[in-house]
């Protein structure tokens, strides 16, 4: 029985496209495992994609293969790649969707840069192996200069269900591609100031900060011109808003029964302070 | 190969929560066969958790473990429970998301109460197999305090499905909590008055009516301020607005090639009536 | 292994309906494959559900088989059918869902009608192999007036999974009915007039005009009164209103990193003409 192969794509679930997908991965490997983490990342948002694989990939199985395609340079000159780390093969355009797993996992030798909006192309570690899919032998014939999930990232995620080393699809490469990482900042031994980097399905808030980034002692947290006292433990804490350490490590602004990005009105990118308690 | 794994959430499927709970499965158990009921429960609304689930449940193979997580109390002090009934196993927090599947598969020793909006503990009859979820040994750590879907109820599902006993996962209980459930009353022998129970994807409107609490003889469903004349017995009757007993055994409302919600601006709760023709 | 079973539906999935026809299949051959194609078809409209199947089904594995129920004819006359075509069993009901796949394949003696809005009857080629469902052996008894999709189309599905032929489910036929379809126009040499046919996810216009019935050399695409320079071969090209041969072989309209559905304000329907360059 082969590992699982993962899908997440902004392709939505309203037409066929995702299952074609998996049509020609069952093609190729009848015995597959197919699971979706998502099909509705917002159309073309690498970063938004980038953010929801890094939240996933831990929890499945060693050797789960995950297909990620958020690709609006399809087509064009972009490569594709795969990347194998610890316990986890991935197959997408070489496009910064795979920023987060990189940092996450701290792959890369270059730094990733913390500010601008361009993506830029890192070194990795010696040993971290990658390649780029250049060797058509795999791909659908001929290629849609439109749908690579299709014709050649499917065919390769086969390929490599069916057990083929990284290898056969390519050359070897050390550099991919990554958007700019914000990072929370120290502001003085007492504030740390990050930001949202992501919004649930329940409204919760979940910002760059982790529990290494917070002040010493007792805190209060800002948002939006809200004062929210202390870090609850749980959903169950006094007060309708509540800072809480999620469940992927980050802290999260969550509403009780509700939510908070509705209730403040608050969209990715906004600002969340937390200071300690003078 | 073991029995399905079903699982019924109000995680959405825009963010990687479900898929994280599928990871966990197929990494303790590989052969799992995943089926999604649905994720678009409407958040914390553990009614219409509970109602779906009892709408699916009966229609999966023998020994099919339907794990259900709606969970507003998370963290807190409501319990994970299982239950083993006729032919399926049900994971999930002991919240009232069991309600009518416990009423329908008639578990109860208790009354479940028909009124208020509170959750209430009842008694078991005899012999009904409960398990309390005590026994950390299966769950993954440290356990989140807000996403025991994965932490906790995922990794139990897992070990049943690999064939473990209930038992092995905590003490025998003989208490559930359950929602009240509002019934149709007899006003007479001429008109039963119910209520609606469920609003489907197609706008038909599930009253919580069944076939055995309605008046003998030709009838008028009113609702709305709409009489609606006879039961028809599908979609093709005459007249736009039809009553007709649904697929789940409810009298259900439905506009003709529309949505009998919009067309009637009907909500959950709204009263539907059946009077016997004078 | 048996081959897979794909479902497109309008259930959605916010009900448990297409989770429950999957529990009937599992129910009868606990070894199927199952892959949604989609569930999202526009309640009860048969000619989105018969476009989207035709985008599908040809990249699944041979004899996969495809159950679609787009169905409000159901619990009336209209007949449950099984089509036997080159690598893929279809069952659905009688009611104009095989259409496009009848017309892709070339499977009908009759000309499909390409104006009106009725559904027509038409005679299939001489050894195209399809069935009247018609034989209540393998059906859910009750059978529900408004859920054949549960208890016919599923169990018939799951029979031709365990490996019993068409002929089992019913009698042989040799009409299927289909719905108009619009063929785009050449307006003498220089210039074809289609139609939108879809809409997808991304707001791509996908039309009814294939390579074969452009005009030969450099052309101009209208439409909604917007003039587009070209055909491009993928997202990059120059403007930002785009066409290109889409991956189902249409020409499609799209805006780069961005809906073009609601650029123009598009509908299903819309005229799209092709010009070749004076």
């Amino acid at each position: 029985m082969p590992p699982p192969i993962t899908l997440l794509t902004d392709f939505g679930i309203d037409d066929a496209y995702a299952a074609v997908m998996k049509g020609v991965i069952l093609t190729r490997d009848p015995r597959a495992t197919l699971v979706d983490i998502t099909h509705a990342i917002e159309p073309q948002n690498i970063r938004h994609g980038a953010f929801v694989l890094a939240t996933a990939y831990r929890y499945f199985p060693k050797n789960t293969i995950h297909v990620a395609v958020v690709d609006p340079g399809v087509g064009g000159e972009r490569r594709g790649i795969i990347l194998k780390v610890a316990g986890s093969l991935f197959v997408a355009p070489d496009n910064g969707l795979l920023t987060y797993v990189i940092d996450q996992l701290n792959l890369n030798d270059d730094v990733v840069p913390d500010s601008g909006t361009e993506a830029t192309m890192i070194r990795l570690k010696r040993g971290i192996e990658a390649v780029s899919i250049t060797d058509p032998r795999f791909w659908r014939t001929p290629v849609s200069p439109t749908f690579h999930g299709r014709d050649v990232f499917a065919p390769v995620a086969a390929g490599l269900s069916l057990g083929l080393s990284p290898y056969e699809f390519g050359e070897k490469t050390d550099v991919l591609t990554v958007l700019p990482i914000t990072r929370p900042q120290r502001m003085g031994p007492g504030e740390t100031v990050g930001q949202v980097m992501h919004i649930d399905h329940f409204g919760n808030l979940v910002s760059d900060i982790r529990s290494s980034d917070l002040p010493p002692g007792p805190v209060e947290v800002y948002i939006a011109g809200c004062r929210i006292d202390g870090i609850s433990h749980n959903y169950l804490g006094s007060g309708e808003l509540l800072a809480i350490l999620g469940s992927s490590g980050y802290l999260e602004i969550s509403l009780r029964n509700g939510s908070a990005a509705r209730y403040l009105e608050a969209l990715v990118g906004d600002e969340v302070s937390v200071r300690a308690i003078a």
